[in-house]
């Protein structure tokens, strides 16, 4: 099917179950627990050819193709990912996973607590990426699948694919970090920090037990949002896009909108606060801090990837000034002190952070050569 | 007095009233208005040695100096302005100003609106820096000055430094912009506007008469100051200050203060908050967006800036985001454009934004040697 790349078609999520607990990083446990995941492609015989698409933060399961009932509801990785495609599903069997703790239907804050019969809410822990990659190990184990050819993701799913490599180093032959960084810079917590701020005083919090009040503080996540949205696209994307362009004939020398960025943004924080569950969000972003794999080896990141065995492939884009390239180049390093198989592409996409996501040529073609050299 | 810089001392604010009408740009009018202002050093006989200082978001007329009863009330640019220092007061008679639509003293929505008896609150104008500079020159005309040896001011303080040499060419013989630009992009825009809908959602706000209400929207001027906070410094700069340094023993699991940086903002926001009024904050962005001399010369910086005739110091900062260099230089290559004569400074200095209120000395030095060829 080269040459004629296509979509996955009609695709329905499914939901994994697990009658057992699940212990998170923080020691807190569950009793049982829910993953919701798609599939696209069929595992092979040596069941060798199976790659996970680990997702960044609006991002859920539903990595291509759409809905039966839901025809507009494609999946967010649906230009990588199908027949024909970089990441081809003719020969990959591709697995997309709502991590735990998320709010598309694996068990988290706004699932029902089994002890109390009311959602978790603020009761539910804290989660790291260590606690999303156990989780999607558990999966493996249900679906039979001892060892991923791959583990791919952007920003925080990039996360994920490098604590693969790194926690089940058996179990992963490539992992391929994209747009991400090994930690957050102070920045980086600072951005977070603020949207959490915003969700956790916005008066309808109740301090995360608002489920209970029926409310959902959407105010506070409308902002973050907001915020996050600065910080997905570069300055010069920005200007490119909406520059100073006006959206009344003149300036209203009042508070409604002005400029076109102002509508964006607004549009795209009342939109997100109607369906993210801001518990979840208190949580990804908790989860972003927190991840430092060279924090018990002195901060050494080489030191800290000694564990790794996979082959990397490594992709920065200079335009992303939230994970800039300088945070992908010290992965690099670190994995070449450790003399792994790895390759770096750096490219000046203009789309920012968002550039994962977006279909540029040289990208595509070069994760497309990437994954047509994995041996299965 | 050369090489023993010193304090200019105990210093006294004084308020400049004005019994006559305000037009602002926007059409609106005050019936009257006041202006604080503070001054170093002593008017010569030529009234030829006058200097401006403008301020930026969250400074004041209280540029030197300290007060009788606060001891630690020192002056925003203190390192700069005094006896022997860079703006010499033994030689140069220095002003600074609230401008109008501040709180700190000048008339603003906390003035009494003489209509109502009550507090302006939302119905106070929206400001540009056009109306804070022509509010500046009815000061300039009550002082007695018609011209001033220099304007300085960074970030949108250099804005009425630019907009003097704009709207009163001949009332000014050199401006000094530091860390500034002549309109904000679209992110700038963005950050100012998150900020906004953090207030005017915060449902203490009232629609910006709370004052009524005996509540300050808190929430929302807190979110603000964090989100400034984080555009005043660089990446790096933060990263040097807090790293991802902890406050506690270990990680908690929850949604207090895991890291410096956040104890930082936290701190920040909640100081700004109790002082800072969220009316005030709201116009100051929006003359920030709404500023851009090229707008009515089809966005063509060099046909703008053709009625200047003052001398330029530009200065920018290598580490600051916020205002990145590039602005600067789009400045000076349409004042050269117009063969204006400008000198440009661009340091890397690590600060950031907030650079421009540093004692760097290279960047002192520069103003010093700057300010000492200026002929009175």
């Amino acid at each position: 099917m080269a040459g004629s790349a296509g979509s996955v078609g009609i695709v329905e999520a499914k939901r994994a179950v697990f009658e057992e607990p699940f212990r998170f990083r923080s020691g807190a446990e569950i009793p049982r627990f829910e993953l919701m995941y798609e599939t696209y492609g069929t595992l092979n015989a040596a069941r060798s050819n199976a790659v996970l698409v680990c997702h960044a933060l609006n991002a859920s399961h539903h990595v291509a193709g759409t809905y039966a009932a839901e025809a507009d509801n494609v999946g967010f990785w649906d230009n990588l990912v199908g027949p024909g495609k970089p990441l081809d599903t003719d020969r990959f069997f591709v697995i997309g996973n709502n991590y735990i703790g998320g709010c598309f239907g694996s068990t988290g804050p706004t699932s029902v607590n089994p002890a109390t019969g009311k959602p978790y809410g603020a009761d539910f822990p804290v989660v790291t990426v260590e606690d999303w990659v156990a989780a999607q190990a558990r999966l493996a184990d249900q679906l039979g699948i001892e060892r991923f050819a791959a583990v791919i993701g952007g920003s925080l799913g990039a996360m994920q694919a490098l604590q693969w490599a790194l926690a089940y180093p058996d179990r992963i032959g490539h992992s391929l970090v994209i747009a991400s960084t090994p930690r957050l810079s102070a920045q980086n917590i600072a951005f977070n920090e603020v949207a959490r701020q915003a969700i956790v005083t916005d008066p309808d919090f109740h301090g995360g037990h608002y489920y209970e009040h029926g409310v959902v503080p959407r105010r506070g996540l409308r902002i973050a949002r907001m915020i996050g949205h600065i910080t997905y696209l570069s300055d010069d994307a920005m200007m490119e896009k909406f520059g100073r362009v006006m959206r009344r004939a003149s300036l209203g020398f009042d508070f409604d909108v002005d400029f076109e960025i102002e509508s964006y943004l607004r549009h795209q924080g009342d939109k997100f606060s109607t369906y993210f569950d801001a518990n979840t969000y208190l949580r990804i972003t908790k989860a972003l801090d927190y991840y430092d794999p060279a924090v018990d080896f002195g901060g050494d990141l080489a030191r800290s990837f000694a564990r790794a065995k996979a082959a990397f492939l490594v992709v920065s884009f200079k335009s992303d000034w939230r994970f800039a390239p300088a945070r992908s180049r010290a992965m690099v390093k670190a994995l070449l002190d450790n003399r792994r198989i790895v390759s770096y592409l750096e490219l000046d996409a203009p789309g920012g952070h968002d550039a994962f996501l977006l279909e540029d040529p040289r990208y595509h073609g070069a994760l497309r050569a990437y994954f047509e050299n994995i041996e299965l």
